[in-house]
C-alpha cells in the first residue's frame, strides 16, 4: 500500500514559498480557534523515514504556536512502561481538549518493533492493532480529530539519500547508525508497517500516507492535510451524541441482585476470629505480591451505605502503607473534565507489586451517569466497551483485578441513613441526593444487573456481596482477595 | 528531645469514647470549611513507631472524608528518584488548595535512613536539612498550613510490645522483621531521628512528638492537634502578604545589559558555516549525554521578539527528537494556579540524559510578575531565594544548567513588532499588551539585572546573548550549550 505514493511527487521552491505564508497564517488561526473548543487534537506522525517524521515535526513547531502544541515521543524501554499496561504512557500524554497534541510515533511504532524482534507474533501483532483500533475509536468517540501521518520513502531514496550524506558532511551528520540499519533490513520492516498501517486504518483514525523524499512537498502536503480536516472539523456543527444504540433487551436481564442471600451474617466473635485469620493471611500475601511483582486492582462500587469505606478499612489495616492506595472517586478537577472520561483512572494504575483500590470507580458512568442522565445514552452504552477493553488491558498486564458490588436491601439502607442522621459526625455523609437516589431504586437495579453482564468475566470478574450484615461483608471481601492472589502467587 | 514525652500517657477507653464522636465531628466540619479554601494542608506523619505511624494514618481515614485526604507514603529506590532530584518526588505528591495532603514520612525518612546506612555523613545530612527548612518555608509562605507529628516509642516500649506480639498471634501479624531491626539499632538510630526533628524544627512547621505507646492517647492527640491548628487557621483573617522587604539597594545596580556589545553580527556565508559546525557538535555531544545519563534544563529568557523561538529551532534541530522536550511557558491551568507556583516547573525537569528546554520559565515571577504587578513584592522578593535553592537541587543532582537572556535594544524590538504586524502569519504573536510592556522597559531593565545579580552562579550561570543580530544571536547560544555540555562529559 506504500507503493503509490512512490511516485517523486516534488514542489518547486517558488510553488512552497508562495504557499508557506497563507498557510501558517491558517494554521496560526485554526489553532486559536481551536483553543477555545471542548474537544482536542492528535497528530500522530510516524513512518519509515525517521529524518523526514522529525523534521515534520519540526516543522509543525515552527509553523503554528508552539505553546499550545504538546508534543511526546515515546521511547521504550523506559521503566513505566512495563510498570503499566503498555497504553498507560499514551493515556498519560493526552492533550486536552482546545489542544493539539503532537506524538511521534506514538502507539505505532511499539508494535511494529516488538513484531520485527520476534518478541510477538502475527496474532499478538493483530491483537495489538486491535487494542489500537479500540483506543483510537473511544477517542474519536469523545470528540477527539485524529490525523495520522506516515512519512514513506521508497528504498531506493532512501540509500540516495544516505549516499549522498557520506559525501556531504553539511548532510551527514544528521544521519545516524539506525539509519543504515533501516535501509538494511528494509525489506522485513515494510510488510510489517503496511500490516500495521492497513489495520488500522479506520474511519475514526484514517492514516495520510506522504511521500516523504522532497522535503517541501512533505511539508506542504503534511501541513495542509492538517488545516483541511481541522478546517473541516471546526466548521462542522458540534457534534450531536450519536443516535443512541437500542436499549439492551430487556428479556436479557438476569436480576442478578436479586438472587443474592441477604440474610447472611456473623456473630462478633466468628467474625472476630475469622478476620484475624483473614488480615494474617492477606498482610503474607500481599508481601509475598511485593516481592514477586504482582499488582493488583480492586474495585467498589455499592448501594450508598453499604459500608464501602469500612470493607476497605479492614484490607488496608492487613497491609504495609507503602503497598497500597487507596483512591477514592470524587467529583472530576476541570483537569479531568477536559479529557475522555477513562483518563482519571487510567493514571491511577500501579505500579509492579502494589495494589491500588478504588471506592467508586468507571463504572459510574454506566451507573450514577446513566440513571441520572448526566450521561448521553450513546455515552453510557459504549462505556461497557470501553470498559470492557480498559480492563483487558489492566489482566494482559498480568494484574489481579476483581470488582465488588455490596448489597443491600432499601429497608437496611433506610435504617442506615437514619442512623446517619443522629450520628453528628457521620451527617455529612447523607444528602438530600441520597434520598432523591432511593426513589430510582428499581433503575439502579436494572443498571446493576446490565453492568455486571457485560463487564463480568473471568478474568476480571465481579462479586457481589451480601452486605446486610456487615460483619459478613467484610469477611467475605477479605477471603475473595486472599484467594485470588494466592491463586496467582 | 524526645525524652520528654516517655511519660506513659494513658487515655482510658470511656475517656476516649466520649471525645472520639465530637471530634470526628468537629474534623469533618473543619475539612469541608478548608475546602473552599485558598490553601492546602500537609500532615506529615513520621516516627519511630512504625506501627503507630500506620495506624495514625489509617484513623484519619476514618475520622474525615478519605475522598479529599491526598495520602502519598515515599518508597525509597523507585526510579524517578534517582532520575530527578531529590525533592521532585514531594512537589509532585503536593496537595492542592482546600485539600489535605497526608505523607507518609515525606521528606523526613530519606535523609534518615540514608546518614544511618552511612551513605551520606553529617555535613551532607544537615545540608539536607537546609533544604528541608526552605521546603517547608516555601510552602508555609505560599500559605501551606504544614504538621508534622512525630510518633515516638522508647525503647522499653518496643521491646515490650515486640514480646508481646511473639506470645500473641492476634497481634504478631502485624509486626516486620524491620521492627526489630529498629530495636536492635535504636540507639544509632535515636541521635540521627532527633538531630533531624531538631533541625527542622521551625516556626513555618513546628514539630508535634506524640508519645505511641498507647494507641488511644496517641489518636486523640494527633486528631485534636490537627483540629486545632486547622481550625487556628481557618479562623484566622485571611493571610495579608507579609510587608515587603526593603526593595534591593539601588546602588548595588550595575546594569549588565548596558554592557552588552549590541553591534555584533554574522554575515550569511560565515553564519551557515559556523552554525552547521556548531549544530555537529552538539549533535555527537547529546548523543553522548544520553549514553552517560548527563541531564540538561536550558532556560529561555528574553525581551519580546529577541527571537527565543528561532534559537531553539536551531538546537533541537540538532538533536534527536527523543532526548529533548521543549516546554513552553504559557498562562497556567487552573490546576496549577492550586498550588505554588514552582510546581509546574518541577514537574517538567528531565529525566537521567535527557534535556528539557524552557521557552520562558519560572522567571516570570521576577520579571513580568514583578513589573506589571501581577506578584506582590513579599511574592517576587522572596522568588529569589525559591529559585536559587530550586535551581541548586538542579544542579546538585548532577544536572547541566544555562539560562540564557537573549538581549535586543527597543530599536530592533520596534523594528522587529512592525515587521510582524505586515506578515500576516507572524500578526498572532504581536498584542496591545507588546506595546505597553515596551513603555516599562527601564523597569524591565532594573528586573533583569537584579534578576542575573541574585540567581547568577558559577553552578547556575546567566549567559546574555546579544540577539540584535539573530544569527550572531543563535551561533552563540549553539556554542555555548556545547562548550557546557563537552566540559562534563
Amino acid at each position: 500500500m506504500f507503493e503509490p505514493v512512490e511516485i517523486g511527487s516534488k514542489v518547486s521552491k517558488d510553488e512552497f514559498e508562495a504557499a508557506v505564508d497563507p498557510l501558517r497564517l491558517d494554521l496560526i488561526n485554526a489553532q486559536y480557534e481551536l483553543h477555545e473548543r471542548p474537544f482536542s487534537v492528535i497528530v500522530l506522525v510516524a513512518g519509515d523515514d525517521r529524518l523526514g517524521v522529525e523534521e515534520a515535526v519540526d516543522v509543525l513547531h515552527e509553523w503554528m504556536d508552539a505553546r499550545y502544541l504538546d508534543t511526546h515521543v515515546f521511547r521504550q524501554g523506559v521503566e513505566d512502561r512495563i510498570e503499566r499496561p503498555w497504553f498507560w504512557q499514551h493515556w498519560q500524554g493526552l492533550p486536552r481538549h482546545g489542544q493539539i497534541g503532537v506524538h511521534m510515533g506514538g502507539w505505532i511504532y511499539h508494535a511494529i518493533a516488538r513484531r520485527l524482534r520476534g518478541v510477538i507474533d502475527d496474532d499478538e501483532l493483530d491483537r495489538r492493532l486491535a487494542h489500537i483500533r479500540r483506543f483510537e475509536e473511544l477517542l474519536a468517540a469523545d470528540g477527539t480529530l485524529i490525523l495520522k501521518f506516515w512519512m514513506h520513502l521508497s528504498r531506493k531514496d532512501h540509500r540516495k539519500r544516505l549516499e549522498e550524506a557520506e559525501e556531504d558532511p553539511d548532510k551527514g551528520w544528521r544521519m545516524e547508525d539506525r539509519d543504515w540499519k533501516l535501509v538494511e533490513h528494509y525489506r522485513e520492516i515494510l510488510p510489517i508497517a503496511e500490516r500495521t498501517v492497513r489495520e488500522t486504518d479506520t474511519p475514526a483514525a484514517r492514516w495520510h500516507l506522504i511521500e516523504s523524499a522532497d522535503r517541501r512537498h512533505r511539508h506542504l502536503t503534511f501541513g495542509r492535510t492538517i488545516l483541511e480536516a481541522l478546517t473541516a472539523r471546526l466548521e462542522a456543527p458540534e457534534p450531536t451524541p450519536e443516535l443512541a444504540a437500542a436499549p439492551a433487551s430487556p428479556a436479557e436481564q438476569t436480576d442478578v441482585l436479586a438472587s443474592v442471600d441477604l440474610t447472611a451474617e456473623l456473630p462478633y466473635e466468628e467474625y472476630r476470629k475469622r478476620r484475624n485469620k483473614r488480615q494474617v493471611q492477606l498482610s503474607k500475601a500481599t508481601r509475598a505480591a511485593r516481592d514477586e511483582g504482582l499488582s493488583t486492582v480492586l474495585v467498589f462500587e455499592g448501594w450508598d451505605a453499604a459500608g464501602k469505606g469500612g470493607v476497605i478499612r479492614r484490607l488496608t489495616h492487613a497491609m504495609s502503607a507503602a503497598d497500597y492506595r487507596v483512591v477514592p472517586i470524587a467529583a472530576p478537577t476541570e483537569e479531568e473534565l477536559a479529557h475522555h472520561y477513562l483518563w482519571r483512572f487510567w493514571r491511577h494504575l500501579p505500579r509492579l507489586g502494589r495494589m491500588v483500590i478504588f471506592d467508586r470507580s468507571w463504572y459510574g458512568r454506566v451507573l450514577v451517569e446513566r440513571v441520572e442522565e448526566y450521561a448521553h445514552p450513546s455515552q453510557w452504552q459504549r462505556g461497557y466497551t470501553e470498559i470492557n477493553d480498559f480492563e483487558q488491558q489492566i489482566v494482559e498486564h498480568g494484574t489481579v483485578l476483581l470488582k465488588f458490588w455490596l448489597h443491600i436491601d432499601p429497608d437496611e439502607q433506610e435504617r442506615r441513613f437514619k442512623q446517619r442522621e443522629v450520628t453528628p459526625y457521620k451527617k455529612y455523609k447523607i444528602t438530600d441526593d441520597d434520598y432523591r437516589n432511593r426513589s430510582r431504586w428499581a433503575e439502579y437495579t436494572a443498571a446493576v444487573d446490565e453492568m455486571v453482564r457485560r463487564t463480568g468475566s473471568t478474568q476480571a470478574p465481579w462479586k457481589i456481596i451480601a452486605a446486610n450484615d456487615k460483619r459478613w461483608a467484610r469477611v467475605e471481601v477479605l477471603k475473595t482477595v486472599c484467594k485470588a492472589l494466592e491463586k496467582r502467587l
